[in-house]
């Protein structure tokens, strides 16, 4: 399981307040917190600067990078923008997302094309979001196709068939498990990945509704997810699902979290 | 999702002491309790009075509908002492269980014909327990035709397919949640059913660990389960799954549990 931590992200008040000061420890100590509790990407999003957002992520990207040996998750629309991130990022790193709406495709494609980025291909396109398993593999197959033409590997692929909140439409959360199912037994070697956290929009108990839903993602062949790794229930819910999955040997990872009581149970 | 409460087994100290002693009130206390919390279906086993099972599931039986308006779980392997217990039943009682052994299946499928007795048909027979998916699907094919030649209606079949602790092998759990989803789909109308402490077998946190999977098996189309209903992050992991699977219209139950400060999330 990837786990990619989403903390940094300017939307969050702390961080967009980080960033306007430049204030770089405050950057690295979320960095380094994420990283020392499992992440294996950092996630670095300046959306909300519009006019600096390459500046923004440069820095954000500069300053991770000099206290964690990780490479980041570089979550933009833009192509400049990545581009700039890229310019000075070590290792390689996951773009987050291309979708198949035409001007986010057509920018992000010559990006990804014959690297080997990882690329996040979000389950979206001009005709909307999708609902159904079927709308979601309609896009996913347009979009895999798009990249594998590209030459971008099939195991470089993350698809993320777009989570919608339960309390819209009662199967908006089965047909986002089963399309994470289809899209795993469809495409050999290929990624699924999400941020999950729109399911349990306008409920209480949000964060427990969460972590259920990404247990049964996992159960379901979910191998990659933006989250946030301090939620230490969280993280044990995934820990746990990987090894009632049969993905962790001798349950070798449960056990030593378990033994490191790093996890709620 | 069926719920089988499963605290009234002789093999509990605290109930086979009631049995010796004949102690009513104690047995009515725990079938209200579970009743109350949401079991659909009383369990009585009274398995380890070898010579006097009979009588004692009888027993049972009656003090359990005398206070709880729900149909019992009549758990043993013996046909004479389900048809003692059967014989003061009211309403529709549940067989547990049936399997592919042969005195076993050759006792109990004689009781169950033609009736309209619930039956659990366990994934088992007499080449032992079964380990991957075409073990199981293998045993259930043969013992679902064998009940539907019987006249049993195929809502009325419960198949378990048979968890094994994943300490013993790392596919364990993964082999059971497969075959659960390979069952609800291959048999249109059936049900499946576990009772899933096995799975945690040697592990720590072993709670936590059985509602994980109890999330994930739900995720793949379980639809009942012998639990503890007292169990109340077990019954909230229940209630979450169902909703996030898109059992629960409007998100119902879930939001009534919430209310009514039932479940601890």
């Amino acid at each position: 399981m990837k786990i990619i931590g989403e903390l940094i992200n300017a939307s969050r008040k702390v961080i967009g307040t980080a960033i306007e000061n430049q204030d770089r420890e405050a950057i690295q100590k979320v960095a380094s917190d994420q990283f020392e509790n499992g992440a294996d990407f950092i996630d670095v999003n300046a959306g909300i600067f519009v006019d600096k957002e390459a500046d923004h992520l440069k820095w954000l990207v500069s300053s991770v990078q000099e206290v964690v040996d990780a490479p980041c998750c570089i979550d933009s629309p833009d192509p400049q923008a990545i581009e700039a991130a890229l310019s000075l990022h070590k290792g390689t790193a996951m773009i987050n997302s291309i979708s198949l709406e035409k001007d986010r495709c057509d920018a992000l494609l010559p990006i990804v094309a014959g690297t080997d980025l990882k690329v996040v291909a979000l389950c979206m396109s001009d005709e909307g979001m999708p609902q159904t398993v079927e709308d979601r593999m309609k896009i996913a197959d347009e979009l895999v196709n798009k990249l594998l033409q590209k030459n971008v590997l099939i195991d470089n692929i993350y698809v993320d068939p777009l989570v919608q909140p339960i309390a819209t439409k009662d199967d908006f959360g089965v047909e986002f498990i089963n399309a994470v199912e289809e899209i795993m037994t469809t495409f050999e070697g290929i990624h699924t990945i999400c941020g999950l956290s729109n399911i349990s929009y306008g409920l209480p108990e949000r964060k427990f509704l969460n972590q259920t839903f990404m247990t049964m993602a996992i159960a379901k062949g979910l191998d990659a997810a933006i989250v946030n790794p301090l939620d230490k229930r969280m993280m044990a819910n995934i820990i746990a699902a990987e090894a009632l999955a049969g993905k962790d040997s001798f349950c070798t990872n449960y056990l030593k979290a378990f033994r490191a009581k790093k996890f709620e149970f």
